[in-house]
């Protein structure tokens, strides 16, 4: 910070506690203020979709990456076993439909997915550093015009001996007001702006988005029921039924009479 | 430790030492390797599935919270612009979609996960360690066996003049060979029965993540059609032609014209 920008804020700072001990009027501007609630309100929710789209691209890879390696080694499971069986007939097909699946998203959805939904709002996103820099170079200006306010306040309130003090302050509050009250017109007048275009820039990303969740519960699907038909229908209704359950325990019991496992 | 079994690890490891170097011989049982390196591979692929299977729920969760989440947000993000516009029916119907999909799998997939996946995996995997405490108990008693028989060998060689040496050695030797066999039998005759019993083992649980596999494409199938009908079909196309990022585009250059976007 240059000299000259330490004592601006060293000026500013000193304002600040002045207008909360009430010594200086503070400019309240309800126009600015809804405006800027509402821009804050954008932001925040710019912020939270980057953040969440991230997730959701990274938990479905994880998701697929896991299914995959699952199917990996049921297959390796039944493969050291007997490969005829309906349970390695089974592996076999998830295996592939996996495979399939993880291939497809890789191919189809994830270059889709970053230039519809993560690139337009990595673009989004890197406005708001430009437009806070607007906003808080305008409260700057905000308090050295309540300052210079409130100086020539006190300037007309107890007139100086000084013929030029009252003109200097005069000058001073008009360049003050001149300066702060541009930067603020143009906030007021284009933030609507900017929050007008949002819903244009943004509903293709979101129409890719829930295009693109639906491609994937789709494939997932087709690739899915394809696998299913290697069960029997009897097993549903057998695991309806807790027979699967008494399977499972069955076989428990007998790993159980195995004296490597514990048996006395 | 006790100070017993202090002496037993230090005599084991000279045992090792002098089977390193040559001077005494170790029994070589490739029946029993054979089965060791099978179950190694059963073990292997039980903790990889289990942690898989963990991945995959964790995973599976963490998409569909994402996509909670995106929701919420793109319904907010509409609900303050035209609740009417195409673009918020569609965001409206997909947080349904979305709320519906998320509330079901907790209702209905959770808890079948645990019980015919996670549970049974646990309890597979909780044998490891005691069938592993019979491998190394084995192995301890194979080391004093080989140090036993090579001791008696000595003794042989070179008969001492005490003539208790060697009926000592012998019956060291004979109590050694006895108490290793009958492990290092009781594991070639148990280990492959244990591999025997995976394959009925987990058939149900395998079946079981199959089926919900597909159960949760196939609900994700259904409930995000429902919203795809709020989309133009025109929409696909114009996309596909490109025109799509020209109204990104489009918009993009109309924000940079705005002065608190950085337009000079």
């Amino acid at each position: 910070m240059s000299w000259t920008g330490f004592k601006k804020s060293l000026n500013r700072a000193g304002t600040t506690v002045l207008q909360k001990t009430g010594q200086i009027e503070r400019t309240v501007d309800r126009e600015f203020a809804d405006e800027e609630s509402k821009y804050r309100a954008f932001e925040k929710e710019c912020q939270a979709l980057q953040k969440d789209s991230k997730n959701y691209n990274d938990s479905m890879r994880a998701m697929t990456a896991a299914q995959a390696r699952l199917a990996e080694t049921i297959e390796t499971f039944y493969g050291a076993a007997d490969r005829t069986s309906d349970g390695a007939m089974a592996g076999h097909a998830f295996k592939s439909a996996v495979e399939d699946l993880d291939g497809g998203i890789q191919r189809e959805l994830d270059a889709p997915y970053r230039t519809t939904i993560m690139e337009p709002l990595g673009k989004m996103n890197a406005y708001f550093p430009v437009v806070n820099e607007h906003i808080s170079k305008r409260n700057k200006k905000l308090l050295d015009y309540d300052a210079a306010r409130s100086k020539l306040r006190k300037v007309i309130e107890k007139p100086s001996e000084d013929p030029t003090k009252l003109p200097k302050a005069q000058q001073e509050h008009d360049d003050a007001k001149e300066v702060f009250e541009l930067l603020n017109e143009q906030l007021i007048t284009e933030l609507p702006q900017l929050l007008d275009l949002r819903v244009p820039y943004f509903d293709p990303s979101f129409e890719a988005m829930i295009r693109m969740q639906c491609k994937f519960a789709e494939e997932g699907y087709e690739k899915m029921s394809a696998v299913q038909r290697y069960f029997a229908d009897s097993v549903r209704d057998d695991y309806a039924a807790g027979q699967l359950d008494a399977q499972v325990e069955g076989v428990l019991q007998e790993m159980r009479e195995l004296s490597i496992c514990g048996a006395n």
